[in-house]
């Protein structure tokens, strides 16, 4: 069936959730699901496991929304009361699908485990559903439509959403009509702006009538931007191109990547791909660095060493960083940060090292270096480059991660450059 | 004033968690929290910046429970308006309070920021309202009762939410009578117990009726429990302790902490205590050890150098492991791991030496040493232990993560034992 745009509501079905001992991620991720979609989420609601409150969220969300989608609640305990729940809202009763029922015992049958009698739960289903399947567990979810308006119950467990929510409720979506969608989308992945200077930069993108629409979130000094079609027009998707086009000519020096927001994965892979062998040497940072390229499958191509050298002492012996440099400067200054990528280059045998030595806190800062002065140097092929940033001393960790994923950075930058 | 024990539901504004782009943390962390007062939430909903939804929202909460505590929307800007839609659920006015609006003054004097027109409207609140203090930030928050029933209006950023809450919200609750707690409670933190197994040897002593209650999650092979009392009754309280002694002799050897779940804080902390000068020699989780370990304030003072040795010719050549060792017995067996652990305790002059080797995959893997299998050993002053694990091959990073955490564990150990 078809018609007009809808808006969704969101419910959260389950007791953990309400303890605070698991966090609703389902729900953000549908919502961002949706936006893509063009559809608006008008409320979001978590719920206990218990009938007569499922059934009474899910009367409130048809009242607001004409697509509610419900997670949780569909596993084969007494505890989990969705169906239940639904089926009063629509006042229907529950009947077992026997097609449902022998795909949770093939489910079961082809990990070679017997099917508990619990589990015959998982095929009832409201009377007039539509059954869900679920490739990913045992338990199917189900539609049910009244008056053009519609509820879909899907699985708990995230893995499990994620892959019914692609396999089944988003194809189905896009062809009932219900959404403007998938509207066109451009994202890109910035390092080394914060979000003010961007919001400042992006100037009117980023009202709210604007088309096409820019958003953006920032974790761990990564921006992530997203520019998306307000309708699916040719109109809107030129606009669209146009837009992406312009913004990779005013930000284009901050973009390391527009499909992967994990900086190591981006240059971890460009050096793959050229076959340049890389090394870390970390005094602040304390193994972060090589622990971030280490995460991309394939490193150990091109990554064979890294140091860790927190003390004065490593510095020398491991980097052979001259003893008078660290007493003329200091471990954190541009001097020592270029002995120890000189040092790490030559003793891994590699061609490109990041080198990082900074005050993380919350001690050993001072007026002249205060906590979150960090020092940075790469060396490509022996070409050295230094430059320091001055992160804000809020906590220990933040400055860490900040001053690795910058190390990052400027080795990428370096790459691009050469 | 007093009164019998109350419920509460939850409410969280902001399109930004609407959206998606944001989870809702901060209602999880009150969900907590006031489990730990024994009071149940029976809702939590998240609602857009809107005037009229957040009143429907209000006035739905209040039908449900006791106690509504709503976070974010208290800003400058004209999104925000919890104020307005609270003060329209209660038919009151809102009215600037005098008091506020010097405090929203002092706290831009004290870092020297002229305080902008809007902010003005952060000294805006429902007429009778108690205002909450917010040391962390300019947004105020207020509380707001008729007829027994209360609505808390808290900051958004969870940093000030906290704040708030544990020095403004929790006090006041407690004096206020509503409440049976702060209920007492035990924790644990344990490693190396999967929480089916951990479920099994616990027994009965999670099912639902049982006073104390008990409850876990596990994160990252870390598993916390809480025992908590039911009731603030000396009968409860001794019920409690008597369970938290027998919960220490059937899982001691697994639990490294009862109050901090950080296993590496728990590992640095003694180490400096006890002035142990400590090593890190990695190679499949290519410099996470040292990372988590480096994270630890003051770890300086025992922690010198790390050995990121990802290829064979890095742990011979940095950590003097013989060639004939790694050709032998292959890079992952324990022969290397001790080696790497013995050297390394040499090359840095550690008294504790942490070594890693092992495969992470996706790639590398084998009928013999199929991805997952790790090895590892310690070093304390010379003497050596070692021991393989075999994790799910389910993906490199968790691989890594429970590697990682493994090797502290093991560290952890040998400490307690000698």
């Amino acid at each position: 069936m078809s018609g007009p745009p809808v808006r969704a509501a969101l419910l959260a079905v389950g007791d953990e959730l309400l303890s605070g001992t698991t966090l609703d991620t389902n729900s953000a991720e549908l919502a961002r699901e949706l936006a893509r979609l063009g559809i608006p989420v008008t409320s979001i609601e978590v719920v206990s496991d218990d009938e007569p409150e499922v059934e009474a969220a899910v009367r409130r969300a048809l009242e607001r929304a004409e697509l509610v989608l419900v997670s949780g609640g569909l596993g084969p305990t007494l505890d989990d009361v969705t169906r239940h729940g639904i089926a009063r809202a629509f006042e229907r009763e529950l009947v077992e699908s026997s097609a449902a029922l022998d795909d949770v015992r093939a489910w079961f049958d082809r990990r070679g485990i017997a099917m508990s009698a619990t589990n015959r739960r998982q095929a009832l289903f409201p009377q007039g559903a539509e059954i869900v399947k679920n490739r990913a567990g045992t338990a199917p979810g189900f539609r049910l439509e009244r008056g053009g308006r519609v509820v879909v119950a899907l699985p708990g467990p995230p893995r499990e959403l994620r892959v019914v929510w692609s396999e089944e409720v988003l194809p189905w979506l896009v062809a009932s009509g219900r959404t403007l969608g998938p509207l066109a989308e451009r994202h890109f992945h910035l390092f080394g702006l914060s979000e003010s200077v961007f919001a400042e930069r992006a100037g009117d993108w980023m009202e709210r009538g604007a088309d096409p629409r820019l958003g953006c979130t920032v974790k761990d000094g990564v921006l992530s931007a997203t520019l998306r079609a307000v309708e699916p027009s040719a109109r809107s998707r030129a606009a669209l191109e146009a837009r992406a086009a312009e913004f990779r000519r005013r930000f284009g020096e901050h973009v390391y990547s527009e499909d992967e927001a994990r900086l190591e994965h981006v240059l971890g892979r460009l050096l793959i791909e050229r076959e340049l062998a890389v090394t870390t040497a970390e005094s602040c940072t304390g193994g972060l660095v090589a622990a971030l390229l280490t995460a991309v499958p394939g490193i150990s191509a091109v990554f064979r060493e890294g140091f860790v050298t927190y003390a004065d002492q490593a510095k020398a012996q491991s980097l052979d960083v001259p003893r008078e440099l660290l007493e003329a400067h200091g471990a954190v200054s541009r001097e020592v940060a270029e002995a120890m990528a000189r040092g790490a280059l030559q003793r891994a045998g590699a061609e490109l090292a990041l080198a990082v030595t900074g005050i993380a806190g919350p001690a050993g800062g001072s007026a002249e270096k205060p906590v979150g002065l960090v020092w940075f140097a790469t060396s490509l092929r022996g070409v050295l480059e230094s430059s320091e940033r001055r992160f804000p001393p809020v906590d220990r960790e933040a400055i860490r991660l900040l001053a690795a994923r910058t190390a990052l950075f400027l080795g990428w930058k370096r790459l691009r450059a050469g």
